[in-house]
């Protein structure tokens, strides 16, 4: 029995876990969940999955919960101590962390930190302060487990490989919602227009990442970590069905790849049952056959400005990844909001990133500094 | 120091074996090798790389060659015997079997017993005696490693992977010369069309073998032996380009795939350095964004009959396969004479195969004499 804690339950990376756990009722045990606003379906996965603990955001739907499942022998707490406790309970062995924004960062390194497996969805933690998460994994023993498509196909094709050999990390990317636009095109578009993704159906801010390519940034800078590979190996490759998850070409010019039908529970599966495979209900089988064809093309840094900005801060290192997400989380925000236009997100992005004096291998604190700050210096600029 | 013999060495993956060797000469040694007629190849094999053992066909070319290499400590011998000869060397540790036809069956056992590695481009013994070759290798407890590209690609799929959890193995075919043409096209092309492959430069042999699919029915037979798969598992997938060598489906739905430019040297080289993986020098790095587009299609059996026979051959067992090898080379060997069509190849198959009462495990002996039978009567039909 693998008994896991999947912080983040309420998201959509949560629901397709609880969806994988539940087809493996005599395999898997829900023993902790986390979530913050979504109290309704919170309850129903307490009603369902009989959790030993629970973890909310707030004091007051703490309070709530308490009354409901009174004398059932679950815990209830709340706040970010509730978040790193479910990241620590001593039965748990592997901890799923779906949640969204640098929120996950801590609890993570906790989870590490008391020996627990770490199934990673949460991109922030990674992009951000991947030099501490990685360092920390590998002091305390701990595998990191890639829960991205992109990066669990990559993980599938190192197995059973010398990690030395590796020529190139190759991440597909689908070309998001604008991929058809030349770059004038893209002024005025809609937040309805960049919210319709070709391949995959996924939250909102995600969605926008994809749309300027941000979201692929990210993931390059993840797999820099993950990987232990200089940026000057990982490449983008513009592939827009999507079926070919990423590729890992080897020093003899083999290359292997990762294929399925885009389905967020492969990953999450092969995370919790991994060196191991199960068989996966409900999904479809891959038929190229029907298919018929794969495109690829190259990348046109100039059109997907984004990509290259992220690029730029890895190589930078130190804080400049944590400007990047901040201001790209405010801006994506912003444009949610209809504050500022689709290409102003670059442009913004582009101005923090330019003004930002980078320190180097920073610590936790001065992370959160410097998100505070960047995220403060883009709001201005915004209103 | 890895030491290799090489039987086979004048033919095409012989000399590709031998380049790879050549570009690592600090890590693999050529002790042996083995030849047939092309003594010219041969003698410059000999010059270049010194082997302690030359096994060749003719008693005639074993005395030559003494007399051409004296006092360079060279043994020199002839016939079957020297092939197992060679294939038995205390000092070798792999022997790559690039010999085309049933003449390697005996030596590769022979190989197995001594203990060693054998990296086996050799078809014929796998597709009819697959059952004496798996079963030797697995008493003997030695790697059977596939040099093959489908095969080899395979196998590198399969690395770090439980092969319990396999759901299927999807072998690509390009659909050789006449991949273009419908059945009814198929009436009267000639010798020369038939031997233009659009992506492999291979053998003429083999080249039929393509253009008819029995080279992939082959590949399904043998594939069905060295990763001990029901033939109800195995697949093939047309893919003109090339590009995909062969590709596994797990239980999870997830696809593994190995990729690469048409470079036989690759699956070579991955069985002389296996499990692990050195630079391939002189080849070409696979850019997909350059070829833009792969395409995929259905088999047809009715258009590929020689596919479909080779499917009922494996299924059916026994000595099946050795009729269906026997009739093919027969008929390959007619049509490339100009004394039968192209569409009779398929024919003349068919009516071998009918006429055949199976006898299930053969040995060696059983398959040699349905072998020879076979071959007596395909020729009765030609003549």
């Amino acid at each position: 029995m693998k008994k896991i804690s999947l912080l983040g339950a309420t998201g959509s990376i949560g629901e397709q876990t609880l969806d994988v756990i539940n087809s493996y009722r005599e395999r898997f045990e829900l023993i902790a969940i986390s979530f913050g606003s979504n109290i309704e379906y919170g309850r129903k996965i307490i009603q369902q999955f009989k959790p030993k603990f629970v973890a909310v955001k707030e004091k007051k739907t703490c309070e709530q919960l308490k009354l409901e499942f009174l004398n059932e022998g679950i815990t209830f707490s709340y706040g970010e101590e509730a978040l790193m406790e479910a990241a620590m309970l001593e039965e748990v062995e592997i901890v799923v962390n779906a949640l969204v924004g640098n929120v996950g960062l801590v609890p993570t390194l906790k989870a590490i930190e008391a020996g627990k497996k770490v199934a990673i969805a949460n991109k922030e933690p990674l992009v951000t302060a991947g030099h501490l998460l990685t360092e920390h994994a590998r002091r305390y023993n701990v595998p990191l487990l890639p829960v991205d498509s992109e990066h669990s196909a990559i993980f599938q094709c190192l197995q059973g490989e010398n990690p030395k050999t590796i020529e190139r990390l190759i991440l597909t990317a689908s070309g998001g919602s604008f991929r058809d636009k030349r770059r004038d095109e893209l002024d005025g578009v809609t937040i309805e227009e960049a919210l319709s993704h070709p391949n995959w159906s996924m939250g909102a801010k995600i969605t926008i990442d994809s749309a300027t390519m941000m979201n692929k940034g990210f993931e390059v800078i993840e797999a820099h970590w993950l990987f232990d590979i200089p940026y000057e190996k990982i490449d983008v490759l513009l592939h827009k069905e999507s079926i070919i998850h990423s590729l890992v070409e080897f020093q003899d010019t083999s290359v292997i790849a990762q294929l399925g039908t885009p389905d967020m529970r492969v990953p999450i599966q092969y995370a919790l049952t991994y060196p191991n495979r199960l068989p996966l209900t409900n999904t479809k089988q891959l038929k190229l056959w029907e298919i018929g064809q794969l495109h690829f093309a190259k990348v046109d840094f100039n059109r997907y400005r984004a990509l290259k900005y992220a690029y730029d801060a890895g190589k930078i290192g130190g804080t400049m990844p944590t400007v990047l997400n901040a201001a790209n989380e405010v801006c994506v925000e912003a444009f949610l909001a209809n504050q500022i236009t689709f290409l102003q997100i670059e442009e913004l992005i582009e101005k923090s990133l330019s003004r930002h004096d980078v320190l180097p291998h920073p610590s936790l604190e001065v992370i959160q500094e410097v998100d505070i700050e960047t995220r403060q210096f883009v709001k201005n600029l915004i209103s």
